[in-house]
């Protein structure tokens, strides 16, 4: 066999042990807010066939989709996001029971220019909540609850969820003065402000052909950017009205009186009217949520009311809202953060030592003494010198080793030995499960 | 946008909500197995460089491989198994302190023809745990050791697991006279004796041309197929001694004797001289479990030494031992187990009701302070008639129902519906909280 390299793909990853104690800690967390919500799980095929998934997410992510071979054909792809599959799901079920309030967290694909920097993977978690079937504002602001109740609970810093309406940027862009038709086209480039500032804003627009004294006035309303009620007060006082401004702020209000009535803090959900959100597909509130302190990291959770695409493959109409966790901003966050890292240095509870094969049998009861009592314990497999074997604990950072050697056997007890300190202590056999126990509880 | 159909690709699948319970909490077993024994978790991509995976399982299943286009090129592919991905990682972490021993839940592709009454899937989980590092017959013990708590602990019948050594297999095909070099070659077919009978592969030896005599010989063997000591005895008797039988006997006699010291009743894991395990890179003990009730469902995780594998990326020699569990199968016999299935009924524990928008404030307080409390609590979005949410809540297997109507708003009470029962309880406000608890443990 020819000598191969071993790699990965750019933008893919491997997580050894110490990223998984990450992971899995804060998928705990995702999880247990979500079912305390209602939200049950779903899982759907990485492997979709191709036209399920092209025309949804608009043409430049059609490009990001990885077609998959079989048999000569390229008739699949790996899926792009949680959001579609859901709706074909949804068709593809009639029985499901409405509203359907599902989370789902899998891997997605995009062929992408990876940008590890900025936290940009072609391979990468989502993690989905999304309430299908019901178009109260309840269920949006229950929404954008669960993402203040999420952000509290991971503990990486306060976190604002900023929320807006569609209906009302779109009523803004033409109140304003843009041409009819131009909304969508309009709420794309101002999706980039956040990111990259007015400027690029202004010169996209103009770029795109729309009036340099329009698309002033309408980046001077920009730049002003007061939140929550005096956002209102600014646009009712500037805007011209239109049904959709007046429908969309009339859904902020809702959303925030529900919001106070669910005991969210105002400052913890903000009206923004600047906050645009990327995807096409949304029709009335959107939501994200920042790290206040971490504001260089980008939006950590992003989601919405799309009430056109659950329907698409049933050729009805179907209200959906929901939110997407950013999973590896968060990984980072927590990964970097020196007091998780000291929590999860090990998935060891004790190594229990081996002396000698005449004593293996011993050693073999005392391991499965106590993992049947939960302990998580590894045993040396070779009777090497302890010296060597108290170097291994060390280096797997192995909290407790468990001796019995010659000396103890002679004695009836067996030695705990605590790497961290050093501390030797001697008990009689039978209760060596009560003091591991004692010990790791302390 | 034309109609598309909504479809899942064949041999994928779509796990609704009362899938992912039972799924879950089978996942949820193995882990607590694999965690007490000492096992951390590790996550590799699903895209590999093709090249990785190539050469690595036989021809046979290289034809298997998802070839993926990115960007033209066809050079990468969608994993096949998680153990070439194990031995790369390997590879890529000198610094992982060995014994490595991590176990991965993931998925695995095959473009094979999916026969999905046998459970055969294009896509699907694979549940591995390996110990890289150690050559000690302790390390190889303990994963039968593992594979028979798995067992018990997932209580889906009575299991057994079977283990013999490749050397035992290849020192009587050797011994009993076939030419040397044929040895993998045979086991090959020696691998289809539990799933087609001795004829398929008497006939199969046959036509790949080995004499008539020698494999009538070798099949009268293979047919008395006695377990334990006694298949010790036989070989001694009718196979002519070579240093590989012998040594592989040695090695099944030490794993018996490993396994009698941690306790593992003889019954749960017995050797086979018969069992040959598929893969060819297997250099030592081999294992495999079935359902002793359920034989037709073949065997639920299998597994073996491997001691050349690993080390394929580094040009030396790693030595390795795990075990694979059959995800799907475990969850189709969970799924058909109706006691599981009752008992997975609902991810909710109550629906709080909706009476008007004046009362909203105080449902919303209601459903706080219960998720707070770590109740799973659904709210109704609308204002319907009582009748209507109690019928939901019934549709739904929700098992309570949190009422506060006018009535309750003026006696200061709750009502609280058991859904199954019909009873009804009322309760003052503050006590809620402390009810619903209680009914729950109950």
């Amino acid at each position: 066999m020819p000598e191969i390299q071993a790699r990965t793909f750019k933008g893919t990853r491997d997580f050894l042990p110490e990223d998984m104690y990450v992971r899995d800690k804060i998928i705990a967390v995702l999880k247990s807010v979500f079912i305390r919500y209602g939200f049950a799980p779903l899982e759907t095929p990485a492997v979709e066939y191709l036209d399920i998934l092209t025309g949804k997410y608009g043409e430049e992510a059609d490009k990001l989709l990885y077609p998959l071979a079989y048999k000569g054909g390229k008739e699949l792809a790996l899926r792009y996001d949680l959001t579609v599959p859901l709706a074909r799901v949804v068709a593809m079920n009639p029985h499901l029971i409405k509203p359907f309030k599902r989370y789902q967290i899998q891997q997605v694909w995009r062929a992408d220019s990876p940008q590890l920097q900025r936290g940009r993977y072609r391979e990468f978690y989502q993690c989905d909540v999304d309430t299908v079937g019901s178009s109260e504002l309840l269920a949006d602001a229950e929404i954008v609850a669960l993402m203040v109740d999420v952000f509290t609970e991971l503990a990486i810093g306060e976190a604002q969820v900023r929320f807006n309406s569609r209906k009302v940027l779109k009523g803004i862009i033409s109140g304003i003065g843009f041409p009819t038709g131009s909304e969508q086209d309009v709420c794309r480039s101002v999706d980039k402000l956040e990111k990259e500032g007015t400027q690029t804003v202004k010169a996209e627009l103009i770029s795109k052909g729309y009036g340099k004294t329009l698309v002033e006035q309408f980046s001077a309303l920009l730049m002003q950017r007061v939140f929550g009620h005096e956002g209102i007060t600014l646009l009712r006082r500037t805007v011209q009205s239109t049904p959709a401004l007046d429908e969309g702020l009339g859904e902020i209000e809702t959303i925030r009186t529900i919001l106070d009535e669910m005991d969210v803090p105002p400052e913890s959900a903000v009206f923004d009217f600047t906050l645009a959100r990327g995807l096409d597909y949304y029709t009335g509130p959107i939501f994200e949520a920042d790290l206040i302190d971490k504001p260089h990291i980008g939006s950590v959770a992003g989601g919405g009311r799309y009430d056109d695409l659950v329907g698409l493959f049933l050729k009805e109409s179907i209200p959906a809202v929901g939110v997407s966790f950013g999973l590896e901003r968060i990984f980072s966050i927590k990964k970097s953060d020196s007091g998780a890292q000291a929590d999860v240095n090990s998935s060891l509870d004790c190594l229990v030592s081996f002396f000698s094969i005449d004593q293996r049998a011993d050693c073999l009861k005392i391991v499965r003494e106590l993992r049947n009592g939960g302990v998580r314990t590894e045993l040396y497999y070779k009777p090497d010198s302890i010296k060597k074997q108290f170097s291994y604990a060390d280096k797997k950072r192995i909290p407790y080793v468990i001796v019995y050697g010659p000396d103890e056997q002679k004695a009836g007890v067996i030695t705990v030995k605590n790497m961290k300190t050093g501390i030797q202590e001697s008990v009689p056999r039978l209760q060596l499960l009560t003091l591991i126990k004692q010990l790791l509880t302390h």
